[in-house]
């Protein structure tokens, strides 16, 4: 597995593999690894004949006073990981390569107006601004075929497609599914901000997900009555909930009940960890 | 020459000619050409071994109310004058190809903070990140080594500059000095809007700036006096100015003695038409 850090040797490898008509397949993270992400690289490997993956803990998507600074980096394991998984480069550039020594920030942003500022957009301004400039960034220094996301950051991954589609970017988006922990909670390097007790109450998230699916589909109540009645779950169960939300899967927008598909969404803090999920109604 | 109108049929021509090993030259347009375009064209054909043109009036870069419907048309004759220099093919995309049935706007924006809101970005909010837009879907379209642009909008030859750095477009992009009538106008598009008599007066606008620069050369008042003098002299020619300004090359912020690259940037009205012009001071 090679390692590169600059953008040059990047564009180097790149063109060399594009040269030999190679089928890029790229799988973007912010490291600090875990089998959800092992199972982005897996299904990277079916759709192209080189996996490419990037670590980098991007600023543009930290608000200050967030975990931008704390945010876990473990290149050296994650490495490991990568290569035991049989992936063919991996691509770890520094905040100044990317961004340049002034590093303030890129005066070039993407934005995607109206996915961008509800759900979790509403509690992260800017976030997926600094989400969707760096991933334009890349998919323009990597030219791959393929991208892959994983299903859990679902908002991030209906941004990145409707990106794509505006601006023709030549690629394929390939979705996921989540990966959990055999209780339920949702794999994700956040997690480890839970103290053990609050790790075992995390469960009840996806739990309060599957229940507002039941929900859904018995039909018995308003989406907002249900949506609200989430709410006082996660918050009687120690959550300080952000929004539990029934949207349509495509656009993201307020589900109804002849919407033909349905999403649960929902962001809740459990001490110092700030938990997002998701579920599929229909 | 080929013309395609479809993203569809572009992106066959381009993959063909990079398989071919050919070097792609692009000059964006938006029709209705002139000698200053055909000399874009001409300096696309020293850096590339296949050139392409694109004719596409953006709506994203035109506010309500301006002359996006009124903008001249002339595609059978643009076609014609790029046939005759030499171009290889034309993309002419209607804005439903490029934008979709809805038309409304494409949802996602591509901004460059710092160079979009001052001199032109002041008196058309919303115009340059409809350009960064438009500009960047191309590039990613049409997939060229090169892309040249007149210095005649030399704002917007900055920001596409910074795009292009911040996003790591792998193209070079080339700024070819403005083409001028004999008595010193920039040839436009929007000089057709002049009545004969303001054809004439519009000369002023260009011998105003060489004013400037040699006021600024002979150092012998600020530049803020230098400019309000300018705006005045404009206003008495029959100009409505917005601006006349003395600024940095590189990064557009204000002008000082001490800066390496000056050039001096004006937006004038005269009857119907919205002139701009600038000149390089040192």
């Amino acid at each position: 597995m090679k390692t590169v850090n600059t953008i040059d040797a990047l564009r180097a490898l790149v063109s060399q593999w594009l040269r030999q008509g190679e089928r890029i397949a790229f799988v973007p993270t912010m490291g600090n690894l875990h089998a959800g992400h092992l199972q982005l690289v897996g299904v990277a490997r079916q759709h192209g004949t080189r996996v490419l993956t990037s670590i980098f803990v991007n600023p543009l998507q930290f608000a200050p006073g967030t975990d931008f600074e704390n945010y876990p980096r473990t290149l050296a394991q994650d490495s490991e990981q990568l290569q035991a998984v049989g992936v063919d480069a991996v691509f770890a550039p520094s905040v100044d390569e990317m961004y340049g020594q002034q590093r303030v920030q890129s005066a070039t942003t993407v934005t995607v107006a109206g996915l961008s500022d509800i759900l979790c957009g509403e509690f992260r301004p800017g976030h997926f601004a600094g989400v969707a400039t760096v991933v334009a960034k890349l998919f323009i220094l990597v030219q791959a075929q393929v991208a892959v996301f994983g299903e859990k950051d679902y908002q991030q991954l209906t941004i990145i497609r409707r990106m794509v589609q505006d601006l023709c970017f030549p690629i394929e988006i390939v979705g996921v599914p989540t990966v959990r922990e055999p209780e339920g909670l949702a794999l994700s390097s956040r997690n480890q901000y839970l103290t053990p007790e609050d790790r075992e109450r995390a469960a009840v998230l996806y739990q309060t997900l599957q229940r507002v699916k039941q929900q859904v589909v018995d039909r018995r109540e308003s989406f907002s009555m249900i949506e609200a009645q989430a709410m006082q779950v996660l918050q009687q169960a120690g959550f300080r909930p952000e929004y539990v939300s029934i949207r349509q899967s495509e656009d993201l927008q307020p589900g109804r009940t002849e919407s033909t598909h349905l999403r649960v969404l929902a962001a809740a803090w459990l001490g110092q960890a700030r938990l997002i999920d998701n579920l599929e109604i229909w």
